[in-house]
């Protein structure tokens, strides 16, 4: 193979390993050269396990030798969100109040790509207990943005988001439970698969709320991140609220064209206010997509900007119940940003709780019968690029939710509708920061939005773009 | 047959119509008899249709002329709670809200006891939306217990108890959330079945508490009882809340004897504070039990008297989400302590009703592992015998809820923890009172209380004691 080895896909590097053409322990240094490179710049990296991966690496290479083959990722090197419970190890969550937490389970969504053969390179910054959209965290320092470090990457999972775009892992679990996959995945120009809730067991995850997170991956392309929602995907007695039904071939659906496929336009909400840069990229996303065989039909959505609020009711609640006795023991751990957010969601009432709990079905019911017909919702991810991190640092001031609802006014409704969406690479501002698109699906139709990410990125090689080293 | 067809049971009455030693229209117009005369003392039904209902008795007495028996309660007259939705009639839920309201759709309960042949008498009275357990009704007045017209017949389901007292229909659904089938069952002196949440659809019954609402009958036997659990058990597409298991066979459990049965008697909380008449009741009941063949044993259970206050938190919580539109638009079309009641429910925070929502599982973990090696577990109903009406018409004055709580004491716990609950007529008090004891089981073991409740009916007579008219 002639090249970096870590420029590579994750399912192109697994086949070249699964073919011998590579050894694991070429990918592993090839992660762990530009890990070396790229760290101290952006601060993706919870923890560095150079030596464990090298001979887990070395493990895999040698059962290949034996003819044993663990799985579709044998022998690929992967960190992850600094959330997802793997025995044995530390996971901080981003949090100072975890920060020396060892697992004694191993996440359901780990164990399946582990089952599969990956191997682990350490662990992956968040914003401290997942709960921000901008990528600060006080504790660990704000994680930067391959392609221009005074910029943000995007929260909650800031690392996953950048450590994918500098190419430093191939993929990335990140979560979202109110934008936190596709945010990273629009500012730092990497695919995001935020997928419907139910679908991905969140056992082992640590929790945001209950009722909208969900487990995603972030990597270079739409076939990688079919490969890992397929292998992560299906039911799990250890969280109840996993789907029973059969898991769909996502990878088969990584051929199909974009002849015979609507795909939707919104009039309104996710097209308005948006920064001029966002507007260019989302009319010549439009005009790929209807190039490529794709016909393109306007949609009337319900008024959006009540789904925002009854996502924030029910995030916030749920994460305040969830920390409550942390935030009574020990409210000097936390960031004075994330206290002061989930001290909100203590003031909420129980009935307006229930009331955003019970709109949730007649809201999806309104927005599928506005978008009946058509395959998918194309909408951009955030009316804007990523901020540098100067200007969006905004702690606990008074305005700082106010700053947080801005930046999320076009991920929270999906969330809170629980539908899924995929976050693709679509273009660049003038200054060289990427721009991202989501493909908003029907419920469990992951597969409809593979087959549309997918023609997007054969006609488009923006999702191939890799930021240049200092 | 001799005698008076009303004063039979269920099972007795159904049996001779599908042997035809009595017609549908003999027994109707026995109950018919019995209503004229007892409605005018104790207000049991919110209406009578006795027209209909002879025109129905009638077409089940052809039905059976021709061969066509519809099921096991063909040609049984009943009438159950005004909140069971049953399509083209009134159906008030003993409120003056829903007055005039016609249902367009028939519960999944009722439709399964019309399936199986029963003949509707009419609707019985209740406490205004099931939110009180006295009897008290601003609307439609005060229901009156049969055994003493001065005293209450507990609620909400009011009308069902003091209606199967009087021998006015031969079974009466009630519904309960917080200890309204259990209570008249235990004021009025008959059989009543509170069962596991998820084993009756409440599909097109009147929600209360969606977590807490169990739908469950008043009959004279715990065998009646059996027939009716038995047919309106199992998975309803309608209410995906409900058990998917097997129905078990209720009905075989009813000839079990003692022998080698386990039942607990709990050392605190259930047994302190007593009515000294309801103290003795229950030592004689135990007393009855373990000459029955059954091993009585102490269980240590946890402190209950949180679970009573967890159980409060999310029935007013889910109460005041239902009603929260009415309470803003025709607050003055309630009940000034059903209002107040309704209202104490806007206050309560959201994080709480989750905390208290979250504690389900544990706290039934802790009971189940107390009562471990038990069959099930005896206690009062409630600390007393049924109070008069004069003596708990606290209206909506500061200590209402301090009374309620007091009366529902051993009841909510088992409601926030989900079991079932079968209350049995057990005594006397020296007034002639009647007074019920509950027996507790495992969740979905309604069997094994079939099985207890029957055998204690075989060496008792209290059930089959029958109030005289004046």
């Amino acid at each position: 193979m002639s090249g970096e080895p870590a420029l590579m896909s994750a399912v192109a590097v697994a086949k070249a390993i699964a073919a011998k053409k590579l050894s694991s322990r070429e990918v592993t240094q090839s992660c762990l050269g530009r890990i070396a490179q790229w760290q101290p710049r952006v601060n993706a990296f919870m923890a560095i396990e150079a030596d464990e991966a090298l001979a887990a690496a070395d493990a895999a290479d040698a059962a290949l030798a034996k003819g044993k083959n663990l799985g579709p990722l044998h022998g690929v090197p992967m960190a992850h969100k600094d959330m997802y419970y793997d025995a044995g190890k530390v996971v901080t969550c981003g949090s100072r109040i975890r920060r020396d937490y060892v697992a004694t389970t191993t996440s359901t969504a780990l164990q399946r790509l582990k089952d599969a053969g990956s191997v682990r390179l350490g662990s992956l910054q968040m914003v401290e207990f997942a709960y921000g959209p901008t990528g600060h965290n006080v504790h660990y320092g704000a994680v930067r943005n391959p392609w221009n470090v005074d910029h943000i990457t995007g929260g909650s999972s800031s690392g996953s988001g950048s450590a994918v775009a500098a190419r430093l892992t191939f993929a990335a679990l990140g979560s979202d439970t109110g934008g936190s996959i596709r945010m990273p995945a629009h500012f730092c120009g990497v695919t995001g698969f935020k997928t419907t809730v139910g679908l991905i067991s969140r056992a082992g995850a640590m929790p945001l709320s209950q009722s909208l997170d969900t487990v995603g991956p972030l990597a270079q392309t739409v076939e990688d991140c079919a490969l890992l929602v397929g292998l992560m995907a299906g039911a799990d007695p250890e969280d109840p609220t996993t789907s029973t039904l059969p898991v769909p071939n996502y990878m088969a659906a990584t051929t199909g064209s974009l002849k015979g496929l609507k795909i939707g336009v919104p009039t309104a909400f996710y097209v308005d206010d948006l920064d001029p840069e966002v507007a260019r990229v989302l009319d010549e996303t439009i005009a790929t997509l209807g190039r490529e065989g794709a016909e393109i039909v306007k949609v009337e959505l319900p008024d959006q900007r009540q789904l925002t609020a009854a996502c924030q009711i029910v995030l916030a609640t749920e994460a305040a119940a969830f920390h409550k006795r942390w935030m009574i023991e020990r409210p000097q751990d936390y960031g004075a940003q994330v206290l002061m957010r989930l001290q909100n969601g203590l003031a909420i009432p129980a009935v307006t709780y229930l009331e955003a709990m019970r709109w949730r079905g007649p809201a999806l019911a309104a927005y599928l019968a506005a978008v009946a017909g058509t395959d998918a919702v194309i909408a951009p991810v955030a009316p804007m690029p990523a901020a540098t991190i100067a200007e969006s640092d905004v702690g606990n001031s008074l305005d700082a939710e106010a700053v947080i609802q801005r930046i999320t006014k076009f991920t929270r409704p999906i969330n809170y509708l629980g539908l899924p969406s995929l976050s693709i690479p679509t273009g660049f501002t003038a200054k060289g920061l990427p721009v991202g698109m989501q493909l908003i699906g029907r419920p469990f139709d992951e597969a409809g939005l593979v087959r549309i990410g997918s023609a997007f990125q054969r006609a488009t090689d923006y999702h191939l773009q890799v930021p240049k080293a200092a």
